[in-house]
């Protein structure tokens, strides 16, 4: 791979709230060097950023490169913030409210500095470099500890006027029915996540059902990663089974209720539920999206994995930062 | 009103299963002529368009211009159709099925001719000319038959990869509910349209529930208006106060999940039972909308009566062509 001096890169960061990773970036998407550092989300908003700029100094040594070959840096981060302003408005679990984070990288490194959501973020790298390459409209669904969303429309983020559109996770699929950790009821998220599975099972056991869950977390809840679905799933767990069937769904009929509204070409599914459980939960949720949609609107449109993994963040923040420096607009 | 020879107009077109509606309209969206004339909708293709065109024709004469101060026609329709080609694809009770509108308008008129849905079109003259002045993002949610909507983006219908995203009415909100129309489960349409309600009420009278509507309606359904359902609130009819009642609270809680999708500065709610019960249904569709969304996205957005009533379907279609034949983008 050839780095020469003149050759320019960025840098796509995500920021989460146990680990800030970073990457130089090609225009192509090629990932020339990483960097990765704890987040210490309880520590002073000042001590975090200043971690976020170490990290982006460190995958620019990783890489081989010398700053004058970055052109900028894309940060996507947890929310809800101001793509705009570029900080964090509040985000549970990160003590970064109101910090401005563009305008501390921006002096700190030199360079332009970009936000936005980490789930938007995700979708457009999926748009960019990954399963929706090439396509106009998109939506993309991460399932995992929540459910998150992101909606391309004529290849832009749909930020709204809020800029906080695309609460995939919140669309009611039961008016009045379960109540989600958003303080509303039915959300798809109140189903269809991890935090709401592992709630059911918890009744579940307390009511006395037997599950091989509570053999494999050895009755420590917080061990019920995505790995353990995928585990029990393969045991034959009857429980999990039901829960995650269920849970698949539902996402149909909420990626029908999507397809109706935003008709897009394309629909990308995620997260640590689906790389874990792809080959299940995917045909159920292609089968109970086509069923609840119109057919001329479903008519051609796939819904697939999304591709690049744990990726789709930093290559995300990366294919922002290309376009916003190349003054094209990423979002509405 | 000055008509000057040289001041320039065009034609806003509503196409309907009963009666086609045209006006020479300005370009601030004043209506200065109308025509009017039945579709005769189950007749040949051939001669519905000669009929619109008719009409057209004498819109030009009773605004007492002449046809070259005419630089367009627009078209609502009925749908799915394809804009793009300006051909309606196939629609219930109206014998149009794969007819080229724009190009016979576009031959028989000499001028430019452009089609869209019905509702979208009836969302755009509301954005432009109504209601929705000024917004970015709006929704326009129509509650009547059946329930219709439309989505601006940018100050552009969303009309996505197959031409027919804005289905509002068929966004689900009891997953695997109450049977649709359109074949799904579930649907807003399912329970707010009046089609849905008239099923329950005649449900509801078969197992011997009293209702004032027997009376109104002398048994006869299909004269069960709006005006009708206006009457039996009026009369404190408890079968109808308690489906109109569910079918607000029903729609507001669609209408939260569509904030929480799209974050539109503003929401309009037209169509007939609206017109009839504003005062009545308006207060819970918004209640429950904020009820169902995010605070941050539902701050500031305001969730508003209609305003232009039967006239937006016209002054909607000549919006269209205004911004069309000045070469701008109406739709993405």
């Amino acid at each position: 791979m050839s780095k020469g001096q003149n050759e320019k890169y960025v840098i796509g960061v995500d920021l989460g709230g146990t680990k800030i990773l970073a990457a130089a970036v090609s225009e192509s998407g090629e990932i020339v060097g990483r960097a990765k550092k704890k987040t210490h989300a309880d520590r002073p908003a000042e001590e975090i950023l200043e971690r976020l700029v170490a990290v982006c100094r460190e995958a620019v040594e990783e890489s081989k490169l010398t700053m004058d070959q970055i052109c900028g840096v894309g940060i996507g981060s947890p929310g809800p913030l101001d793509p705009v302003k570029g900080m964090v408005i509040e985000t549970p679990n990160l003590n970064l409210t109101k910090a401005p984070i563009t305008d501390y990288v921006n002096r700190a490194l030199g360079v332009p500095a970009f936000l936005d959501n980490d789930v938007n973020v995700g979708t457009f790298g999926e748009f960019v470099y990954g399963a929706g390459k090439g396509c106009r409209h998109l939506l993309g669904i991460f399932l995992g500890t929540g459910i998150g969303g992101g909606i391309i429309i004529d290849g832009k983020l749909l930020h709204g006027y809020s800029y906080n559109a695309g609460e995939l996770g919140h669309i009611k699929v039961r008016a009045f029915g379960a109540r989600c950790g958003c303080g509303d009821q039915g959300c798809l998220e109140a189903y269809a996540s991890k935090t709401a599975m592992i709630k059911k099972f918890q009744k579940a056991v307390k009511k006395g059902k037997t599950t091989i869950l509570t053999e494999l977390i050895e009755n420590k809840w917080d061990r019920l990663t995505s790995r353990v679905f995928r585990q029990a799933f393969d045991a034959k767990d009857k429980l999990v089974i039901t829960e995650l069937e269920r849970a698949a769904k539902l996402t149909g009929v909420a990626v029908g209720s999507l397809l109706n509204i935003l008709s897009p070409d394309k629909v990308v599914i995620g997260g640590g539920l689906m790389e874990a459980l792809d080959k299940e939960l995917l045909p159920i949720i292609q089968k109970y999206a086509k069923k609840n949609c119109f057919s001329m609107i479903s008519k051609g449109v796939e819904i697939v994995p999304a591709a690049l993994g744990d990726d789709a963040g930093i290559l995300g923040a990366a294919a922002i930062t290309w376009k916003r420096i190349r003054g094209e607009k990423v979002a509405v």
